[in-house]
């Protein structure tokens, strides 16, 4: 539909945090706003590190587009008109030294006001209507005595008192929502409950939907080798899996499964004669080894079920590599992209 | 090297058994030997049923190239001339039904027949250098009273008295040894040990140089998300992954790790720049999911460890299209190939 004449469509407010600066969060922030097509598609908010956007603006040849304000400034209010506001929380950060108790701060502290802005009143000049993070490091958070987060996705997920949640990947190819993420592999059977999965369905089903998909066909994979085997390698198929699939079908989603993990992702891979639009895989590996073998550079992580979007690119603070420019921006082009298309409302994507 | 003028080079006699006879095992063996450049690689001994290869032979439009003799004949002393050799178990069977007794215990005599026919001496008119088994269901090996056994692996194992051995998937793209396979997901901690995994990464080592990779560089995965991060997600990395990898360097092996399973396999990928040669995976679907989707029809199963080589297709039964003329032999010919490469001696391939 058209915007009749006078009338300016809304773009959304867009958080980007700038993750570790000593990763390359900044480098992979200014190189993805560097284009100004991705700033059409929304105004932004980046909390970080004047001193860091800088310095990697610098190295990628890229003219500083942005207006800076010292974080927690009344001017907020009359800089809003500008499409890009650095949010700046001052330090000076050396690239490549690894996790640092320094960067855990920092990072921590953008990660934190971001989400206060997002829990304030759309009206607020400091309001934000979605979230996309630059990479974090947990081994820095944990140095700066943030360890019992062991991510965003859960720091998100506890302030903004969501009472479910789901990490979701999206790339062109392959589409997976997790059931449980980062927890180690053998404490799985401590977190897989039947709600769990469900939840997971559900709220993979409501972001296919979001993305233009009217009636998603959702996979659900087995924990176990060959989805147990009819019980011969495990239990967890019919004891969890297989209810938290007739509950999704009762309720009228188009669920399957449990389906042997080995040869569901092929049959999910989007191509013609795709059987299914989005896999719910059990454990992190399992969901995470289709995505980064189909989808390297092109996957975002979607959190589910917040009330604000949040995406983040699919790849780490890579310290190894930080301050040379030598990172590639796709997957933060394309989380501020998703994030972008996301908060539009729902009806525009449906058609 | 060349032959001398009057010496024949030795072939190797593999036996192939054709698997549940109401699955597609018949159809993917008459469609491989079919073929007279892969008859022309060995000599074989088929164990199964003359019925069920006749008519997948007539439904493929395949003229009868095989001897027929009873299985447990004498004739087999004067008929060893013969390129292939079918030895009939008889029985009629009918394609398609699923999971019965009566293909369970067929192809459970097809099996271990081959077995002891590879224990006998080489001078043996019976004997056998290599096994190549089509699929066999576990569900009608379990409704034969022979559920102790989860699979084709384990009775090999055990009936030639392997001391150690391990699963290897082996395609043009990717190689992955599996140091767990056919276990529930949670009880993976009951049987990973450290001398589990050096054995796998130890015995991938002794087949990469088998097949021609003079030093063959292996990757050894973690267990928990993000190898652990350090061990902020699991314990097994540090307890029994690393010392495994150290014992294995200590040993000459090219072997590094635990690396992120979620990122390995696209670095072992055989493609310029590949870093690896071969992937250790700690449990089957970790190892699986990146075979089926990178190799999805060219991937062989090998057994390391026995003292004789065995390799089969990978992939199962496929009861749904069983009888129908519609299965792929490429996985069964990579197979027979396979195994006809690796019975070379050791010196041959590594030139």
């Amino acid at each position: 539909m058209d915007s009749g004449p006078g009338t300016t469509p809304t773009k959304p407010t867009i958080a980007i945090t700038m993750g570790d600066p000593g990763g390359i969060g900044p480098e992979v922030v200014v190189k993805a706003l560097g284009s100004p097509g991705v700033r059409g598609r929304a105004t932004y908010r980046i909390f970080g590190s004047a001193d860091a956007l800088h310095e990697a603006a610098q190295e990628a040849g890229i003219d500083p587009f942005w207006w800076r304000i010292e974080q927690g400034s009344d001017l907020i209010e009359t800089c809003r008109v500008h499409d890009v506001l650095l949010l700046d929380y001052g330090g000076r950060f050396q690239s490549g030294l690894g996790p640092t108790r320094a960067g855990g701060e920092a990072s921590f502290r953008y990660v934190t006001d971001a989400i206060a802005a997002a829990a304030l009143p759309p009206g607020d000049a400091r309001s934000v209507g979605a979230i996309v993070t630059a990479p974090i490091s947990k081994r820095a958070w944990s140095l700066a005595g943030k360890g019992r987060y062991p991510g965003h996705t859960d720091l998100l997920a506890s302030r903004l008192g969501a009472k479910r949640w789901a990490m979701m990947f999206d790339s062109p190819v392959l589409r997976v929502v997790l059931a449980t993420a980062h927890v180690a592999l053998m404490d799985v059977r401590n977190v897989l409950t039947i709600g769990r999965i469900f939840d997971a369905i559900d709220l993979g089903h409501e972001a296919c939907r979001r993305l233009g998909v009217p009636r998603p066909r959702i996979a659900v994979c087995g924990l176990n080798p060959h989805a147990s085997e009819e019980g011969l390698l495990g239990d967890e198929e019919e004891r969890l899996i297989a209810p938290a699939i007739d509950l999704a079908r009762n309720a009228g989603l188009d669920a399957s499964g449990p389906h042997p993990a080995d040869t569901v992702f092929a049959k999910a891979r989007r191509a013609p004669g795709s059987k299914f639009d989005m896999v719910v895989a059990m454990y992190h590996d399992q969901g995470l080894i289709p995505v980064k073998l189909l989808a390297w550079e092109s996957a975002v992580n979607v959190t589910l079920g917040l009330p604000v979007i949040r995406t983040s690119p699919d790849h780490g603070t890579a310290f190894d590599i930080a301050g040379q420019n030598r990172a590639d921006a796709r997957s933060m082009t394309a989380a501020i992209e998703l994030v972008a298309r996301m908060a539009q409302p729902v009806g525009s994507a449906l058609v």
